[in-house]
């Protein structure tokens, strides 16, 4: 071979950053878990079929092109997976049994051949956490609680911006506002563009003066549940308002604090019908977003057609975001699996004994490999990143002692065993 | 949709099923880590000319018709990876400052567009351990060692089987052989169709009685090392023989008493060089290999090409095998992911407030939704397999005290939180 390249929008992820990964998956799935989800696997092969199914049923079409499409031996159309929705679509609909409500997180690789943009890869990770088959609002306040721990074990000091579709249609169609979806992703860019950009967008859209001015009476980052129960006459929004009230006692009874009203809030997609949710970190924020999602009551129903009305609500958190976030924080535990290296010198034997001793005390230990000497041997634990290394010369055999190396300081100290074991336990 | 169905040779993996895979990969995980292995992910999606070229290096064609094909919008020949052996040679090749031995560890999806029998798919997980870079003994004897590590986190009381391709190949130089795989193929199935079965094959094959006759007086389930050591002559069998040797003397070092030599294994693929080993449970066993792997010092020297040599090796975990065998044996933890379900008559703001009490002292809880009233509730507690089921009514709220179900027997008792939390964390 002589060019040897990954292919084009993919990438690997080098050990380093694998093992931040998987502590940010687990981290995740073990606080799904206490929520009572459970994990479900579909496979990344899909029909081709399947996968269409979900523009038929409405949604913009450019992503249709983005599908990997490919054919197996018998000829038979298929596509690799764009998100991890459909599948969960798919699943309800092949599982007519399942019990309601369903509580599913998934985890894994999606695929989307688009442009390839910084930081946008045709191949990345989703992670999802949906609540299928019901539409009260405690599945919304779960998910809104359960985005609240899991940011806490990060010890990321989020808040969750929280709002309602329905809230933002009612606005909108009190400032007379019919195609309600461009004005929505325009709103949703307050925070970014903020009053004067939105004004431009709103108006290059064409609204009049008198509808935008009537929207933004409505909508502030200041504007308060209380403030929009006086202003807001529409059946919709009184309806979005009321969940909203709903979500927040709950979230209240939850004790959860980080869970705030914003009314600028919408979440760009087109097919959320209700609540809407987004953690952000206000401070010092790496990536805007960490996590985000919604209420989406037709999307499944839509989908598996036969007029079955199935509502559900999800979260998808960023991977991404989150990893770059707690690498800028300084928060990225480990770079090495082995805490600690074993040389031996002419001690082969005993430095296998001592190994197993340290790994039966669930110290995850290394021994150096090879015949290369202590200081080629030091030089490898410290590109590795392993923390201590012990030299077990003939000497420390016979006086049962072990020198113990911190890499960090260079520092070398003769310790027994037990203490070595106590000391990198920690 | 009229027919929903899955992608053929797919299938999904239902919550149950997915919770006890997850535990098996996490279990595993954390021993390779605690042998110092680190995690690496590599995409799915691989230029074609990188998948093609390990055929290239000599492996059978068959499978390369089995790769499934794709193109990107550039037009890119693309393909799924189909194992996780040429994505770490190809990352070893884009890495050239990469420290060795380098240990690294890959979990995920692999692809065959094959033909489908039972039990078989078209996209299944592949779990690798693989030291690269060095051919000394302690890398098989360390990675043989935590195999049996593995193995001893689930209790499963498995033996595993060590051989070295050198020592077989001397063998069959010894009996006048020369075309070495088609024997070592049938000599590989001793377990499974005896003696008179590998003759039959062997005759099939083309050798003569006479050679048959000298394989089979070095080769039985018996024959020791030491048997072996008077009888093999040739350079290759001798080096065998001691790398054996050396691989035993460092597990009798680290105290691992689960190798056993087996002069008979041969582990059917081609590309191994050295020592191979098989983990298998001997008695009651649901499926006779639960991982496996050997040496492959050639492998991906010759897939880089340019005469370079990088010794390998490593082992491959079947995670359907044991998941199968915990399964069979009834050490399948737990079915769902809350171990109680919270049921509200009329206290939704103090039945919040338990289940976040419930879930700050570790406890996965979950609450009923919608107002399907107690006896649909215990149904779906049931039929989700949550052990335990909190009834909290107004006369519970006022008294303080929670009434505890215990779904298996049926029985209820009134009882503190505090005691609650001390039973649900056992």
């Amino acid at each position: 071979m002589n060019q040897i390249q990954l292919a084009k929008g993919t990438r690997d992820i080098a050990p380093s950053d694998k093992l931040l990964k998987n502590q940010v998956v687990s981290t995740l799935q073990k606080i799904f878990e206490l929520y009572g989800f459970m994990p479900l696997e579909t496979p990344i092969l899909e029909r081709y079929e399947t996968l269409a199914a979900k523009f038929a049923a409405g949604e913009a079409s450019d992503a249709l092109k983005e599908i990997f499409r490919l054919n197996d031996q018998g000829d038979r159309d298929l596509g690799l997976r764009f998100d991890l929705t459909v599948p969960l679509a798919r699943y309800v609909a092949m599982n007519p049994t399942l019990k309601m409500p369903f509580k599913r997180y998934a985890v894994g690789e999606v695929f989307r051949d688009g442009p390839i943009k910084l930081g946008r890869y045709r191949e990345f990770w989703q992670m999802d956490i949906d609540t299928v088959g019901t539409g009260s609002m405690l599945a919304d306040a779960e998910i809104i609680a359960m985005t609240a721990a899991a940011f806490q074990k990060f010890n990321l000091n989020i808040k969750i911006k929280v709002n309602n579709r329905k809230v933002l249609n009612g606005i909108l169609e009190q400032a007379g506002i019919q195609e309600k979806e461009q004005a929505i992703i325009a709103i949703d860019k307050l925070d970014k563009i903020g009053v004067e950009g939105v004004t431009t967008e709103l108006k290059e859209r064409g609204y009049s003066k008198q509808q935008i001015e009537s929207v933004f009476s409505f909508i502030s980052a200041k504007t308060t549940l209380s403030q929009l129960q006086k202003k807001i006459t529409t059946a919709e929004g009184k309806e979005g308002l009321q969940e909203l009230e709903e979500v927040f006692s709950y979230l209240k009874s939850m004790k959860i604090s980080q869970a705030i009203f914003d009314v600028s809030l919408a979440r760009g997609l087109a097919y959320y019908t209700g609540t809407v949710f987004e953690a952000y970190l206000p401070k010092g924020a790496v990536a805007s977003s960490l996590a985000g999602g919604g209420r989406y009551d037709n999307l499944i129903g839509n989908y598996l057609g036969g007029g079955r009305i199935i509502p559900a609500v999800g979260i998808s958190f960023g991977i991404e975001p989150i990893m770059d976030t707690l690498k800028a924080l300084g928060q990225q535990e480990q770079k090495s699996t082995a805490k600690v290296l074993v040389i031996p010198i002419n001690t082969i034997p005993e430095s296998l004994a001592l190994l197993q001793e340290l790994r039966t005390a669930g110290i995850p230990t290394d021994i150096a490999i090879g015949k290369k000497g202590v200081s080629k041997n030091l030089e490898y634990a410290s590109s590795l990143g392993i923390p201590y290394v012990i030299i077990l010369g003939e000497q420390e055999v016979k006086k049962k002692k072990i020198l113990l190396r911190d890499m960090k300081s260079g520092m070398e100290t003769l310790l027994s065993l037990k203490t070595v074991i106590q000391r990198l336990a920690d």
